[in-house]
């Protein structure tokens, strides 16, 4: 079988380690890997199938000799490693948001639409996380009854600010414990017992960057650059894995039990919708899972044409928002 | 001045405290205080107005001589005594959800609807506490630009569910601190880091009971008895106030800027909606306000029309949400 030699860049990060524990969760065959990171990173070691390997100084000379670079290291840095990377010969897997948005750059859900891979000239972008949560759910369902429409709030994690933000969450929580103060430095706000509107900054149409994101990639995504979506991105206590309330509107009639069985067998979503149990999808039950988890799925009570659902998702932004849904595209451009 | 003999039915609660520190501070004129609770609190003793007093056992016999019964113990509580109340020629406030739908029961947010007071019959209502916190922004929007649609997500916090939630939540929260196992015996689901679907059964609409409240009581407040609206309710762990993730479509168009200048002078409301330092409704910093919080105002960027907007506001559940709304009414009734 043929083997690859791999790159991850930010290997030491929140979303990197992530990477690291999907390669060897999935066999992927590795020939070489080579963990990258900033200059106060290099030298540092991380497990890698068995054995320690040292962090390497990200520099325009690391990717000689590799296949496959996977970023995560941030948009800056993606921006200035893009072109050593291709020089070197190495397919840029990329998640951070520099390039998502360039015409020559697919912006890949493997379930949604990996055909768009084979248009890609040496780099492929993977999408926010939160773009990535809601469209796997409801890229079924509008195959099946066109959406119109989009609403979305997010109730976001800690870690999709990195590794640091989730220590923060968890310093406050400590710091509550011992009657101590809370400090923060990585949010704006204090996160422990609290929900803000994403700490990222607000445009110019009065949205912030993440929900500019999640409307823009999710049009792209699926290949409707028009399609009508509002979104209100928040953070919450959360640890891991990001959750959303969703309302949709489609074309055709859709009743909430044609949508619990189109998604009941839908790829990367698992149906969690028993209301007698009062059992639905929680950030805690998506941590750690592949799949985006989907339920409440309901009827919307404003609407009497039958064209509309509410539903309450929750995904793993660290794997199938990051990591998981890089090493899918790596899966997909060698099998 | 004219005083007043006030009954605080579930004194030793969440709400009930609330209603005797909000007594306190807006120095309503009380001759005679008598804090009731079920026989396992009697003999307890509560302070109100710099003295220490017994808490009572709630029996038929409790309410003679009493002017107002302001009631925080639950809907069955409610229900057992209002007769008594009744009988005793005292007005019941009752912040349960036993007479909220019965014609014969104003449903009162006084910024909104305080002329149905003059109809009651010895009962008036406070509404569930996300209708009141979703209310009081959206009416005077309503005023000014008819609401056809209300699509609302929730972050309610522990203490919606009494005491003992916010005790849970605290509890999980010094239990991860120290490593040791979270315990739960209040919610069905861990609270501490995560979110989850809200604790009521889901009745056949695929709706819980929560969310139904939202929308009947939404329409009876407004005296819309049709006005569509599609709520999902979801706890998080904050300890007190709850805030709402708000979209509107509006039959005339109203601009963010328009409505922000309604809201800037709309009574029970503040506007929080600072772009540049990313500052918006928080529920730490709505937690002990009689204000809703209202900010992150924008157009609705999946409408070309102009009819359409987002919103996010923050109130405290236990003061606009119960207390303070009760004690208002009171308010009112005795000016």
């Amino acid at each position: 079988m043929k083997s690859y030699r791999i790159a991850v860049v930010g290997a030491t990060g929140a979303v990197g380690q992530e990477i690291l524990r999907t390669l060897e969760r999935r066999e992927f065959p590795v020939s070489r890997l080579v963990p990258l990171a900033s200059a106060r990173s290099a030298g540092k070691k991380v497990a890698f199938a068995g054995r320690e390997i040292p962090v390497e100084e990200l520099r325009d000379e690391a990717f000689a000799g590799i296949d496959y670079a996977l970023f995560s290291a941030g948009a800056a840095r993606s921006r200035q490693f893009a072109d050593a990377c291709k020089k070197a010969g190495a397919v840029m897997i990329d998640n951070s948001s520099a390039f998502r948005m360039r015409d020559d750059v697919p912006l890949v859900v493997p379930e949604i639409n990996a055909g768009d891979l084979a248009k890609h000239r040496g780099i492929i972008a993977v999408p926010n996380c939160s773009a990535i949560i809601l469209g796997v759910p409801l890229w079924p369902l509008h195959r099946a009854a066109h959406l119109e429409r989009i609403v979305v709030s997010t109730y976001q994690s800690a870690s999709g600010a990195g590794a640091q933000a989730m220590a923060e969450l968890e310093a406050q929580t400590r710091a509550f414990a011992a009657g101590t103060p809370l400090e923060r430095s990585v949010f704006p706000h204090q996160i422990a017992f609290n929900v803000f509107s994403h700490n990222t900054a607000i445009a110019d149409n009065g949205y912030n960057e993440e929900e500019n994101k999640v409307i823009e990639e999710t049009r792209k995504i699926f290949h409707e650059p028009a399609l009508p979506i509002v979104a209100t991105c928040i953070r919450v206590p959360v640890l891991r894995a990001h959750s959303e309330s969703i309302v949709i509107e489609t074309r055709k009639p859709l009743s909430p039990e044609e949508a619990r069985e189109i998604l009941s067998r839908a790829p990367g979503v698992k149906l969690v919708d028993d209301a007698a149990a009062n059992h639905f999808p929680m950030p805690i039950e998506a941590s750690g899972q592949h799949d985006v988890l989907v339920g409440r799925i309901r009827r919307d009570l404003s609407r009497t044409d039958g064209r509309g659902l509410a539903l309450f998702v929750a995904g793993d932004q660290l794997l199938k928002g990051a990591a998981w849904n890089a090493v899918q595209i790596l899966e997909h451009l060698t099998s």
